[in-house]
């Protein structure tokens, strides 16, 4: 196992063998399937797969793998294609390996507050068996996605503030490498110790170090109350100050979002949002009714201090999801903002006390750079997006977007910020990686070859061929 | 680099190059020394190394391991040498690496509450540091211990119920590679997706990939007020369900730590602690004054429906010290059970509904074994040790001892638990891994061997020597 080169057999082998482990309904050839599945939701280049296969249990992965294997044929795992950064895309000659079958609930430990799930259940799949319990998995991305999917790209989104990312809310994977062979790590139990972390090393490794295909996840309470608010506030500086100390008091934030002057006005346009044009937080907290009310008095007096306006609040479920909804149509409103646009979404987190001079820096660039972007955060994590939209009528926009990006992740890093806080890197950020990570990609790259020699798992995203 | 023996060049090669990179100062060969750094607190075997070298900067580390690798000398990083599974214990041969003159506060980041750490910087003193700033660094053992062997053996303690582990307070590390390269992982930031998770590849593998040479952390804000309480319980299963029933509940429990009958009785005769004897919860609650008084009062609540009677409750700091010493006691206590002992200890971590049926079996085993080993536990954690105490008139006690751990590791393995849930691997429990985690030690051998292909970062730990 020295060689980092990958052959390939003649197609029709690998197909052939694939159909025979897997059956013929769970291969597809079909040129409308292996476009479908060619591409998560980034723009990032995408060559249809010699097929699409869909395993439904960890054995037919294993199978499968150990085949593509033989042949030297790269294998590229898929979970719900909601990916940002190209993780998904399939290249010519590869095997896109769909997951979405492998959607059972193995085991849910109401006592024990765990769950373990194959990698294709979707997060409302899990939550909605989880309401009978009176427990949720209340940890990702705002969009619906798959477990398996949101473990390999150690994704997070509006509640990573209060209850951590996949990172912190994994205990223990099951994972097929790339020989085929399948292993278990970590533990059901709440800690361990016992040797090396191979669960967070799969975490956000984005296939290519092995396909995740079972996933035992920490479950929370469903609070017994939530009390939600919007405040409009006089400057992004003095939203972030808000956030530092929100942090730095005894308050625990369940969430707390930024959404910049030009998102709320994109959002009034689009869905007739009724908030004041301002730099808005949105914030929730969570635990008993007595405590909620508690924390949210104590916010309210320290949101004073820093001229906040209260526009909303509620306690109400029903009405806070309605409110956060703002929160969640900022894409498809800065998208309405230009008709016909595509958005190139950026994903740096720094630390939080430099936010307000990077945003303000981005938002600086993204005026000079004449392009329309507006931003949204998870404030309290010091992470932010910025949708950078493409008109289709300007031909220029999308060279002038990729300048700005890059001077964006330039800026995060010289703050000692991260070019990814969620989205991962895929194929779209493999330079910004080797940028960050100078003095550790020859550790990723040993790992990478003595977990994968042949280089069949994922090839190309994260690391670079080598 | 495809060779996995270790080859020794005549040791004064070694030491003299040792000694010119580092000054004469760092190194020492006085058998004093070689003895007191061969081993940390458990008695696993240990040998004098050739030399202790104490480097002050990752530079030092740097050239001391290039050095060794030169030679193939194996290299043993040693903290502040509290381990209990032989993690840090020395070779015939090998150089111990005494981090403890890595003593500096390198970076305190009052807002974005991290600080950047030497590897030698003992919690306490972090701590002493960060109070000026109302900041803590709560998580680890109640032992004192420098940050950087906490990283390497992956701590945790009373505090893990509430803050987590090492695992969930480490955001970064850098680390000295086998070829003395000096790599950074991780990030300042809260969260990131950028590549794979070295940095908690290196938690918890206890210098066998690389030397941890510096540390950022998440601290923690000094609550404004916490309440502990002393509940006794009718039965250990009593104890437990009220522990579930806390942990689903609204509660936020900082601490929730439990003693047996046989610990509690045991203090009443060290220190004249006073408490029923009976099995007992230590609980402590942190937040604003308001939320702390709301959270006990419910917590009452819950208690009194499993029958539970308080003993004692503290919103004063140094009285709940003081309360807390009675956990704190509790090995030297039970050694005190027996005079002359010495104890083996026990760290098996399990789903926290089976702690119950886990810690009966186990009991009765002591007895049945003809045992005296009183039990504590982080119980929130489903974590309990068992002090195993060796009488030193009975020659046969050692073996039963022995034979009474290997079942407990059995049996918490049985139940879907770990063998180990802060302690680490080490020497000592290297069988117990392999037996725990069969599935994927080959994946941990191709890790060691890509990143430490001469065998040298402190081998025969964690790992069987291949």
């Amino acid at each position: 196992m020295n060689t980092n080169t990958t052959t390939h057999n003649p197609d029709g082998d690998v197909i052939a063998e694939l159909i025979s482990a897997l059956g013929t309904g769970a291969v597809s050839t079909e040129p409308a399937v292996l476009r479908e599945k060619a591409h998560d939701r980034s723009f990032h280049g995408a060559v249809p797969p010699l097929a699409v296969i869909r395993p439904t249990s960890t054995a037919e992965v294993s199978s499968a793998v150990a085949i593509c294997a033989d042949h030297g044929v790269p294998v590229v795992p898929r979970g719900s294609g909601t990916g940002l950064e190209g993780g998904a895309n399939t290249s010519a000659q590869s095997i896109c390996l769909d997951l979405s079958a492998m959607d059972q609930i193995v085991e849910v430990a109401v006592d024990d507050m765990y769950a373990c799930v194959q990698a294709g259940v979707m997060k409302s799949a899990l939550n909605a068996e989880l309401a009978g319990h009176s427990l949720a998995f209340p940890v990702g991305p705002g969009v619906d996605a798959s477990v398996g999917g949101m473990a390999a790209t150690s994704a997070s989104g509006t509640t990573a503030v209060g209850h951590g990312t996949l990172k912190e809310n994994v205990t223990g994977l099951t994972a097929v490498l790339a020989d085929g062979s399948v292993m278990s790590t970590g533990s059901t139990t709440k800690k361990t110790s016992a040797g090396y972390d191979l669960t967070h090393l799969l975490i956000g490794s984005e296939g290519t170090l092995g396909v995740i295909t079972e996933i035992t996840l920490r479950l929370h309470p469903v609070p017994e109350a939530t009390r939600m608010g919007i405040w409009s506030l006089p400057s992004l500086g003095a939203a972030a100050d808000l956030v530092v100390a929100s942090m730095r008091s005894s308050l625990h934030l369940a969430r707390v979002e930024l959404l910049d002057d030009a998102t709320v006005e994109s959002l009034t346009a689009y869905s007739g949002y009724t908030a004041p044009v301002a730099h808005t937080l949105m914030v929730e907290f969570e635990g008993s009714a007595a405590e909620v009310d508690a924390q949210y008095q104590q916010f309210t007096g320290l949101a004073h201090t820093f001229a906040a306006v209260e526009f909303a609040s509620s306690s109400e479920p029903d009405e806070s999801a309605l409110l956060w909804q703002a929160r969640h149509d900022a894409l498809p409103a800065a998208l309405a903002l230009i008709p016909g646009s595509r958005a190139i979404p950026t994903d740096v987190c720094v630390p939080i006390s430099r936010l307000p001079e990077c945003v303000l820096a981005t938002h600086e660039d993204v005026l000079a750079s004449g392009l329309t972007a507006p931003i949204v955060g998870h404030v309290g994590d010091g992470n932010f997006h910025v949708a950078v939209l493409l008109d289709p009528g300007d031909d220029d926009a999308e060279a002038r977007a990729r300048n700005f990006t890059a001077r964006l992740v330039d800026r995060a890093l010289a703050m000692g910020g991260t070019c990814t806080g969620e989205h991962g890197i895929g194929t779209g950020k493999v330079a910004a990686l080797a940028q960050e990570h100078a003095s550790s990609m020859n550790a990723m790259r040993a790992i990478k070859s003595a977990l994968d020699p042949k280089n069949i798992m994922n090839p190309g995203k994260v690391l670079a061929h080598a």
